[in-house]
């Protein structure tokens, strides 16, 4: 049995810079068409210099592939000049609350001050990419979120508001309330839950932010993308650590799926008996929803037992070790 | 400022044996009059000879210092006759579900089966000491197990039944509903929740089961002890691994607190202005409750700051390298 999948789409992808980007672009780029690259670096990408140096060393990374990078800036307050000047080069524009996840200290600090930018946006057509958490109990964070969204949604009608790896039942639930809020749900949040993080042994490698949640809130994500709810795209955040910030005290929050990401999922449609919806999960609904077509690649998955490598270089993949059912054809 | 603690006690301890016990014994030895050794090893304490082998290596391990340790056997299918002839050397048997936490594979596979042996318990006047915990979604294992409680309080009225190490306000509520109920709490269950654990970065050190919950369990907890709950009594659950084991990939479940509880919950019973009732807590309850006498030893806290050591040999305690409030003087 095989599936041939047409430009397949990673919609939030962490590339990091020099070495690790070299290392991990060539990953993504060789079965992805394209991915939305987030901007929280050191310093993050807030102006269209630092993302056409960055755009370029991503290009310089992955050689002769048809891979496009779909860039995006770091929220700050942009002015009307400098978003009209960036909108041919982004895909949207990314808000992180300050301090709430890998390199987000110089995120909004004020989520209603950040309306006088948000408004620009949805006057020039900008997507508004948000990693939609509060520093409430871990657990509660993005559920306490929602009402942001919801008000967002209403206040700014002809936003795209995009709520990035979703992981709760709650926000499937708004999902489907408001024609302009869209969504990201990433490989891990599909298939895992805290009990694979901290239930037996703590597993680092499955450690992220928002952490995985409840099995009632996985199956509603599972749901929603193997029946390819219109408004949900794959987004791996796949995020490479090195081994010596996973395995140690105090491990950094990121799980590193980018290879891998396509088979994973290949079982999960395959189980609910929805391999046909696959292609809309993981390219149609974003070409349509965010508007872009990226270079034409067909990516073959063959079922065919396949073993996560232990490594890729210095960063341990989700389920390293572990064999699986489908393969890269 | 100083508190002076008669022969505080230790209800729940892992000791471990051979260099880690060496390692361990004298730290505990050393603050608190006695504790109740848990017979979690390979193999497990479950016959009479081990037992006394086994407390033959504490006593040898301590050296001088008075400080008793009140034995537990593991729970098995005991005759009636070897749990008369081991009444004498024990404060209590110990249930594990099987598989449910670090070496527990030979526990209790049947809850329903063990009310047999449990019955013996209750017509010999022998305290069954419980980890009650299912294998349900991590966050609720305790939850769960909290109607074997229920059931076993009303079908054993006789029975004494320590829920170990409870961790949730539902357990609170429950133990305030039966009077042969009664329970621990550790030191890092009245101080951190899950956000401690995977809030931030992700911290090996906090990391035990059953895994520390949400605020509102916390605060639950932390009310019934500085209110010197009668049938609660502090229960470190120290649990010592080396290094290795708990930074890496698949951290064991323990955390280190022995040489540090006391001066950490002066703190907390400072702070809401129950000084007074810290006694109860740490001793007084758990005479009265499991009927011992303890070897006399007074601990003086001083209110002078303290910092953590980083590691105490190959372990590493709760919160190393910190500053806290008390001291031992």
């Amino acid at each position: 049995m095989e599936i041939k999948l047409k430009s397949p789409l990673d919609m939030h992808l962490h590339l990091r810079e020099g070495a690790m980007l070299e290392a991990v672009a060539p990953l993504s780029a060789e079965t992805f068409s394209g991915a939305v690259i987030m901007p929280n670096l050191v310093p993050p990408v807030d102006n269209l210099d630092r993302l056409k140096e960055y755009r370029a060393a991503i290009y310089s990374s992955i050689g002769d592939e048809a891979f496009c990078p779909f860039m995006t800036l770091f929220l700050r307050d942009y002015t009307e000049e400098e978003l009209l000047e960036a909108k041919e080069h982004i895909i949207g524009v990314k808000l992180y609350p300050a301090g709430i996840t890998t390199n987000s200290e110089g995120g909004v600090a004020s989520l209603d001050a950040a309306e006088v930018v948000i408004a620009k946006l949805e006057r020039l057509g900008i997507p508004l990419l948000v990693h939609g958490e509060t520093n409430a109990f871990v657990m509660d964070r993005e559920a306490d979120f929602l009402d942001v969204y919801e008000r967002w949604a209403q206040k700014f009608p002809k936003l795209m508001i995009v709520m990035e790896h979703i992981t709760t039942a709650a926000a499937v639930r708004l999902l489907d309330r408001f024609e302009n809020l869209h969504a990201t749900v990433t490989v891990q949040h599909l298939l895992i839950t805290l009990d694979d993080v901290a239930g037996g042994m703590l597993d680092p490698h499955l450690f992220c932010k928002p952490i995985a949640k409840r099995p009632e809130d996985r199956e509603a994500l599972v749901n929603a993308a193997v029946n390819a709810h219109p408004r949900l795209s794959f987004g791996s955040d796949s995020a490479p650590h090195p081994l010596s910030k996973k395995e140690c005290c105090g491990c950094a929050a990121g799980v590193f799926t980018a290879p891998i990401g396509l088979q994973l999922m290949a079982e999960m449609f395959e189980a609910h008996g929805k391999l046909d919806n696959y292609q809309a999960f993981v390219s149609d609904n974003a070409c349509r929803n965010y508007k872009i077509t990226p270079p034409e690649k067909e990516v073959t998955l063959v079922k065919k037992p396949f073993t996560i490598p232990k490594a890729y270089g210095d960063v341990v993949p989700m389920w390293a070790g572990r064999e699986i059912p489908w393969s890269i054809g």
